[in-house]
């Protein structure tokens, strides 16, 4: 069945079927617009982001792990800023030849990574285009002046990170057929590409132990600490052999003879928090987010450097759109 | 200049600037999210819209047009809920070959629109696409249990518009070249077509004089009076000789050898509000609002009949995309 095959609104009536009525969401989907209510005293986060076909994903790719991973990147944009996700829409481009079970399955992949992150999906909007193209608008609740900015960083603050990085990249070899996805490590990177899982626990923490900035890393960690030490006024030194990498990780990396570190700096998707912490929070932070590794330092200056053994260096761009 | 010469970032700075900071912004564009504070107390309506190069515009269009439209297709569906518009993002997607002025363009376009009605821009998203794509995605404030929504007509309501309609299709004809520019009506019905007024401060009004059910008219008289019948389980019956259509209207429709009926019935993008009001609430309305025309009434039953003359017949659907 194709999308030309249903038309609009019954493209519409399978796509939104399976989406049960959340708490606050007093008029749902099906309105010229969802009303929702938001907890009151509470700030309101607002964020989008966008898949299109042939550049965020293959025509081949799964319709449940893109919708999946959309849905992730925007609830992680939330818990970058310390805050709860709460109500998305979603804006639908889609040619007509488009298979409606490709779509639906779009759909149950943004619905399973909602669901687990208790988000509500209250509307959207669909029309004909020449690439599928899907945009999620996501807002989110979060406490007045607790929440974690880009421009927070202070001279002397630990830059830290709530996990492992360069999985998604690593399992983007494997997609891409440069290792096999027979090799032992390659179930684990492709879970970390398909399924990141962001993190809005760890937000919170960081939020309630007086952190206040942080950024999700989209673009490797490079790239999102350098908009850190671009809005704070500072810079940020990284340390090469603390930036956490996995064991599976390095194993696809050699069998690629490709440098890990460079994934992990550049390979973005990751979807793990980067943050600053004054050095007398470190304990508490670590005792309540285990998670946690320090992987360097804010410093007077600007940019970004990479510390390797002796070796101080200015880090490259990350990937850009156009670019 | 075209998009691949200033890449991503280029991009986005050169159609950001020129966004004022507005009062409830605590956070602007730039971070991961907007922060933005609602009025205590109040729900936050939710919606989104989108345009597509070649499906919604012509590639020949100017993108101030194109964004006005865009900003106005959403302000106008929080002013059918009855609702304050507050907050917008901007989702852009476009080719690396787009010419940036016509981008900025578009952003100035939507600031103009979003200006006039108190609406902030405070963020979005830009990827690279096959066809220039902008999606929209707005919240407003509503008073709980003020909401106009389709599910609110009752049996022996009057059925109302706020204005006349059939202008944007008229206008169309023009922009299309199927009546020339020079014509006596062209500029009204072009100004119909290009720069639709949304009824924020009417939808407001109604909700206040204790109306409940309202849409805007995207897509046609015929296609939003359907989906209040189907939402509120009643028939709607429209008087042919009281839909409010202008002389200037009239005039490019006998110069297409076409019955402007259609237009108001099937044209779509006036951003009118239909909307249905108790039979003693009628005076009220009309004097706080003088733009209402009473155009039917709701009755048992089910779909939308069109009373012409002696003849009451069913009203064919409008457009739909993929159809």
């Amino acid at each position: 069945m194709r999308v030309k095959d249903i038309g609009e609104f019954g493209l519409i009536d399978r796509l939104m079927t399976g989406q049960a009525l959340s708490p606050g969401v007093v008029v749902p989907a099906g309105d010229d617009a969802a009303v929702v209510e938001i907890t009151p005293g509470c700030r309101v986060l607002y964020t989008c982001d966008c898949m299109v076909e042939s550049v965020h994903f293959l025509p081949t790719a799964k319709g449940r792990d893109v919708g999946y991973k959309l849905m992730a990147s925007n609830i992680s944009d939330i818990a970058a800023m310390g805050g709860i996700p709460r109500y998305a829409v979603v804006n639908l481009v889609t040619p007509a030849e488009t298979e409606v079970a490709w779509l639906e399955a779009v759909y149950e992949g943004m619905r399973e990574c909602s669901q687990q992150y208790s988000v509500a999906i209250v509307g959207g909007d669909t029309s004909r285009g020449p690439a599928v193209t899907i945009s999620v608008s996501l807002i989110g609740e979060v406490e007045p002046n607790r929440e974690l900015l880009r421009s927070g960083a202070q001279v002397g603050d630990l830059v830290c990170v709530t996990g492992a990085l360069g999985g998604s990249a690593a399992g983007l070899q494997v997609v891409l057929g440069r290792v096999s996805s027979k090799h032992p490590a390659a179930d684990f990177v492709l879970s970390k590409h398909y399924r990141p899982q962001p993190r809005v626990r760890e937000g919170l923490a960081l939020a309630a132990l007086n952190c206040r900035c942080a950024n999700d890393i989209s673009d490797g960690l490079a790239s999102e600490a350098r908009e850190i030490a671009t809005s704070s006024g500072v810079g940020v030194e990284l340390i090469a052999e603390d930036i956490p990498i996995r064991e599976e990780v390095r194993a696809i990396a050699a069998e690629c003879g490709i440098d890990p570190l460079e994934w992990a700096l550049c390979g973005g998707e990751d979807y793990e928090l980067v943050f600053t912490v004054p050095p007398e929070s470190i304990v508490a932070v670590q005792e309540a987010l285990p998670c946690v590794k320090v992987v360097g330092a804010v410093t007077q200056g600007c940019g970004v450097h990479l510390r390797r053994g002796e070796l101080l260096q200015p880090v490259a761009r990350a990937y850009t759109h156009f670019g």
